[in-house]
Parts: structure tokens; C-alpha cells; sequence
């Protein structure tokens, strides 16, 4: 198993860089392009007007950014339970055995089924509990200016974290997942960091599942 | 020209639902087709989620539903605005010279871009001053079972209307619209009424435009 490379050898066993075979980034890559062919699939531009509309109104409502973050993620958080089943059924992806399995999965696989767009993994812990996924383009935040007030406050595609953690949670993950990196705030690039904060082995009761 | 036909004969003169030979359906879906193929797409059922956190929103924030169906309309109007440089730049649809023309258009190329479903005309005016657009699948509706208590007020995907609305006040229409029917009150099919109040001739000076 690709997991047991440079065992008995002198050099330091990295578990978490190595991944089985059939979680190599070209495969995951075919297996996300082929999952986004057969999706009904929307423009873009209007799933990101929409999707700015949700933002504006929660930014209405709460006033507080820092409470339209909780929101966001709140919002994401329920659409990542729902995903996940789909996710499941139609990606193809291999199931994730190690948490560290589930990082190339949702970059590779989720963000180009969903948001049609490619991620990388960066920044893997040492242990494999936590890791960064790094994306350049973000059809949700295409057309966006922000207003200085809320630039440095508001994470505008605070979504996109809740999802992540719905859906791991769905297979037994609890994460905590956040963004650290935001082009909207003038970051060469998106960053969003997901760490592991307990792996359920026993699955809930049915009524208590969600 | 098509419109012409039937001139000297007894029948009865129908220029309203003969269109030129550039709106002909078949040209026009293709049409569809092609540019809905070019643009950047997310994922339906993540489009439909978060759609339905918009309406949710909306439903919490305003509490009557009928204020929801006007939040609703107005943020498609906005939306409208803003999608109708994009689909005049990308949608290669021939510019519409009557009013009528631009059922066609709505119906077969930008219905099929932006939501990625067929849709029809129906019940065309007889002086052409109104039309219907009608469809089965709504993407923006998957997932959605609405409480019985809002099933016949409210108007779940009104924001369609405002979307029509803001995009044909952009090519000098002004317009009213409003759904007649949809699948998620029992009916068979949706169908959004679309009536012209007033066409412009003059554009207005470009900072009362909007």
C-alpha cells in the first residue's frame, strides 16, 4: 500500500503525502469533469447574482459582517447535508478511508462538480488532520465589488465552508472550516482551511442523524 | 417577409405568430444550445439550494408572502439588468424589431442559457402586446416542498419575472410580469405572463438609464 512507502528506510514516513493510487490528482481530476458533464448544470452569472443577493439581504439584516459569516456558514453548513447524499451517488470518487483521503476528493472532485472550477491541496498537517484548499477563480464572488466597510470583516463565500462541513460530516468528519485567504480582500489567491476535530466510527440513531 | 404572409388572401391576417426567419424555433434553440455551452456553469441542485436559502430568507425576514413575492422580483429585476449586456454580448439571438419577437427569444435561447431547460411561448396577444412563456422543468424549484401555509401565496420563483422584467427594460420594453401557474401550487406546468406596458423609442441620457 502506497501508505507503507520508505518503511524501513531512513527516511521519514509521510503518510499524510501519500495517497493510494486511485487518489491521484489526474484521476480525480477525469473522475470531477466527468461528474460535472452529467449535472444539470446553470450559468454562472446567474447562479452568482443570486447568490450576491443572499449575501446583500443577510448584510441588511444582521448588519454585524461578523454575524453574516456565521450566517453564511449556517446557510452552507444545510447545503452540504444535502449535497452530500448527491455527492455520494453521482461523483465516482473512492471512499475516503484516512480524513487526509477527503482533501484531494473535495478539491479535485467537489469543486469541479459544483463550482466547475479546479482546486489544489496545499498545506497538509503533519499528522493528516488538517489541510488547505487553494482555488484562483470563484464563480460566487464573479461581479463582486466589495465596500471598504466590509472588506476586511465579511467573508463574502462563507458558504462555501459550511458546505464543506456538512458534507464531512455526512461521513462521519466533524470539522471546523474556515477561509484564511480571499481575493476579495486581496489575496493573490482563496484559501480555505478545514481541520479535523473528531471522527465519529458509530453511526447517530436515525432521528438524530442530522 | 413572413409577416407579409397571407396578404390578398381571405385569411386572416396574424402577424404576431409569424416571426421572421431568424426566429425560427429550431435556429433559435440551437442558439440556446451553443451559448449555454460556452458559459462558465455551476451546478444545478447547488444553484437550487441556495436559491431556496434566498427565498427562506426572505420568508423570515418579511413574514407576508406576498412582500416576498415583491423582494423577490425586485432582486431579479436587478439581476435582469445585469444579465441583459451579458446575454446581448454572448447569446448571438438576432436583435428583436417587435416586441413579440422577443418571446422567442426569452423562451428557446435565454431560458436555455441561463437555467438550462426549454421553455415555450404560449397565448400570444393577438396585437402581440403580450405573450406567455411556458415550461415544465424549473431548476430553481428542485428540492423545494413548500409549507401549506405559504403554497398559495407565494410565488416561490418569482425572481424569474424581475429577471425578465430588468432584461427587457434594457432593450427599451417595459414590461409586466407575473406567474400564472406553477408546478409547486398543482399545476401541470409554469407559466409566466409577460405584457408590455410601454416601448421607448429615445434612450435616455446615459445616468438615468438605470
Amino acid at each position: 500500500m502506497a501508505q507503507d512507502a520508505g518503511r524501513g528506510s531512513g527516511a521519514p514516513r509521510r503518510k499524510v503525502s501519500t495517497l493510494p493510487a486511485n487518489f491521484s490528482g489526474a484521476a480525480l481530476t477525469r473522475l470531477g469533469e466527468q461528474a460535472s458533464q452529467r449535472a444539470e448544470q446553470v450559468n454562472g452569472e446567474l447562479a452568482a447574482l443570486t447568490y450576491g443577493a443572499l449575501v446583500r439581504q443577510l448584510v441588511v439584516d444582521y448588519e454585524d459582517p461578523g454575524e453574516v459569516n456565521v450566517q453564511l456558514e449556517r446557510l452552507g453548513y444545510n447545503i452540504g447535508l444535502r449535497l452530500a447524499d448527491d455527492f455520494l451517488a453521482r461523483s465516482g470518487a473512492p471512499p475516503c478511508r484516512r480524513f487526509v483521503e477527503t482533501s484531494e476528493v473535495i478539491a479535485r472532485v467537489a469543486f469541479r462538480m459544483y463550482l466547475g472550477v479546479s482546486a489544489r491541496v496545499a498545506s497538509v498537517a503533519e499528522d493528516g488532520s488538517a489541510y488547505s484548499v487553494v482555488f484562483e477563480e470563484n464563480p460566487l464572488a464573479d461581479f463582486v465589488e466589495m465596500p471598504t466597510a466590509l472588506r476586511d470583516q465579511l467573508w463574502f463565500s462563507n458558504l462555501l465552508c459550511g458546505a464543506i462541513r456538512g458534507a464531512l460530516e455526512m461521513v462521519q468528519y466533524v470539522v471546523s472550516v474556515s477561509f484564511v485567504r480571499d481575493v476579495l480582500r486581496g489575496d493573490a489567491y482563496n484559501e480555505i482551511r478545514v481541520a479535523l476535530r473528531e471522527q465519529r466510527y458509530e453511526r447517530a440513531p436515525p432521528d438524530e442523524e442530522l
